[in-house]
Order: structure tokens, then sequence, then C-alpha cells
């Protein structure tokens, strides 16, 4: 590394801090760079900047938002009753992106996990409640990971709405559409076999 | 992609423009910078754009640099009556690791490819040569890479330097270090074998 000038040398270090990206890596994306036509990479270096910048939190979904409500929670179409309760920004693109549901969305920014620290304050909960309170939400479908912190948020969350008019339901489990029977965990075929339901 | 605020779709679009970079993965490095102090992104975006501005090629070997004359170059130190010959930058930097090599370089930046028109005009043999008239220049160690074009090119270059006072060196190709005879390719195997040398 100390056979390139400095300033290759620190974008190399500074690229390989990103997640998943290794110095070998990060020495090929350098040199991809350097040769690449400057206006390309001032865009590439201001959307970076600018983004950081001015992507923030919508303040009624906690969803990744350019203005104070985000472009979900300011459309009137959508059935402002049914609400969908995600971990990430990340999860709620993906039901976004299936297309599968039209309601409105809570993103937690985490999940429950006591080995970890995290209780039911450090997530977006009690805004979630306040939300269902103040709302006019008749169905609450609970999509967080189905990993063993995902699952207790959302078995936790569902007690806490018990005192609420609301129905809390919970994404489904089991095998993934195109899914080979042979190749599937025995966890999931438990659940699936568990939840079986009439054709 | 459509689910994201525009700042982000395009900070996606950019990132994944960059070599071996998915969607996917732009999306994740997208997030994490999202997700990164303010500060430390602010670094990497301008390390990009400094870095892409201020690097520009040595103009006595052609290499890599953030001054005129690289460090190698101006380093009184080396022996400059000892010529590495390379096809890129990173050939250099990969040599100058090794720590193998204690002269000096000449980056032809490609290597001649009749298949793609590059000839011998289109890489920097006319300077090279320049180079080793005008200066004292013993031998020239020619480290093209393996491949028809490097091969190629080193050929067409010994041929071009008969009427040097020079010698021209070419650097051993063989078994890797470490490597397995059975998982090494025929070609290679071949090469090896019509290079052996007394022990």
């Amino acid at each position: 590394m100390s056979h390139y000038p400095l300033s290759i040398m620190n974008l190399v270090k500074n690229i390989s801090r990103l997640p998943g990206i290794g110095e070998k890596t990060a020495e090929r994306l350098t040199m991809h760079i350097i040769r690449s036509p400057l206006k390309e990479v001032e865009q590439l270096s201001l959307s970076i900047l600018e983004t950081r910048k001015k992507i923030r939190s919508c303040s009624i979904c906690f969803g990744l938002s350019d203005s104070d409500i985000c472009n979900i929670c300011s459309d009137r179409t959508r059935n402002s009753s049914l609400l969908c309760v995600v971990e990430q920004p990340a999860d709620m693109v993906a039901i976004e992106k299936s297309g599968a549901f039209k309601g409105i969305y809570h993103i937690l920014h985490g999940a429950m996990s006591p080995m970890d620290g995290i209780g039911p304050d450090d997530i977006r909960l009690k805004e979630l409640l306040s939300r269902i309170k103040d709302n006019n939400v008749k169905e609450v479908v609970l999509a967080t990971s189905t990993t063993v912190e995902g699952e207790a948020t959302a078995l936790y969350i569902s007690q806490r709405l018990e005192n609420y008019p609301v129905k809390a339901t919970r994404i489904a489990s089991g095998i993934p559409i195109g899914g080979d029977l042979k190749y599937i965990d025995q966890v999931t075929i438990k659940r699936a076999m568990e939840t079986r339901h009439a054709i």
C-alpha cells in the first residue's frame, strides 16, 4: 500500500471502511475512480454527501425520507387503517417491491434483544402505540423478521396491543415460493406445517 | 428501487456504476452511508473527488503520482540503469510490494493488441525508447503480463531494443511458489520446463 501516492492510499483506506469491501476491492475501485471522467466522479462524490445530508427520518413512520413526511405517509390513496410494522427501512422497501401491501408503515429501527440490552424503549414502540391510539388503525401487521429477536418483538407488540381496539396479525412464515422441500430447514417446515390452512 | 426517496435512488445508481458492484451491494452501501457519522461521509466524498483531481501521470515513467514527478523517479537512491517495463500502475505497485526490485519503472498503459486495434503507437513505447536513448539504462526488464498481448508486447519491445546498447530481459514465468503441480495449467508447466535452470 505504501507504494501508492498519499491521496490514493487515503482513498483506498476510506473505501475499505465500507462494509463488505476489502483492501483489494477498494484498490480496484480507486483505480477505476482515477480513470473515470471527472464529471462522473463529481457526481458520485456529491451524491454521497448530499444523500447523507438530505435523508432524514419521516416524522410519522420513521422511514427514510428527503422531506419531513415521506411519500407513503403523505399519500392519501393508501389505506391508513392498515399498518405494517417492520424493523428496518429496507424491509419496508422489500414489501413495497412486492406490491402486496397498500397500507401504511411503521419502522421500529431495530428489534428487541435482551442479550444486547435492547429493550422496548430502544425501538420506536412508544411512537407506534401512540400512532395506533390517535389514528383510526384497524389492523397491525407485524412484519418483523423471523429471527429470534424479530419473533420476540412481534410477540411482545401483539401482547401490548391487546388493550387496543386493533387486530394484530403476523406475516406468514413457510416454504418460500419455488423452494424445494428437501433443502428447507426443519424449523421452517415445522412452522409451515403448524400454520397450514384450508385451500 | 422506486420505493426509496429520489436522492437514495440516485446514490444507488451512482454506486452501482462502479465495476463489480451490483444493485444489491449498492443498496447495502447506500444504507451504510446514510447511517454513518457525517464526518466519515464527508471524508469519503472529499477523498474521492480530491484523489481524482490530484492524481496525474508522472511525466517520466507515466506511473500514478500526485506531483509532476513520482516518488520513485525522484528517488536518487534507486538504480536508474535498471528499468522495468509494466503495463499498468497496479503492476508496478505489485512489484514494489515484493521488494525485489530497486530500479526504476516505465508504465506502458496498455499492451499491444492488433485484434483491438492497439498498436505500438497507442502505448507509451516511443517515450520508453527515448528514455533509454537519453539515459544511462543498461538493462530493460520486460514485466508485461503473461497474456497473449503482454507476451507479444514484450517480444516486440525486445526486437526494437536490439539497436540499443541495452540488455533486454523478461520476468520469469513458471510454477507459482506454493503452487501444486497437479493444479497448474499445461501451458505454464510447459513454459517452466522450457526455461528450467541449473540449481
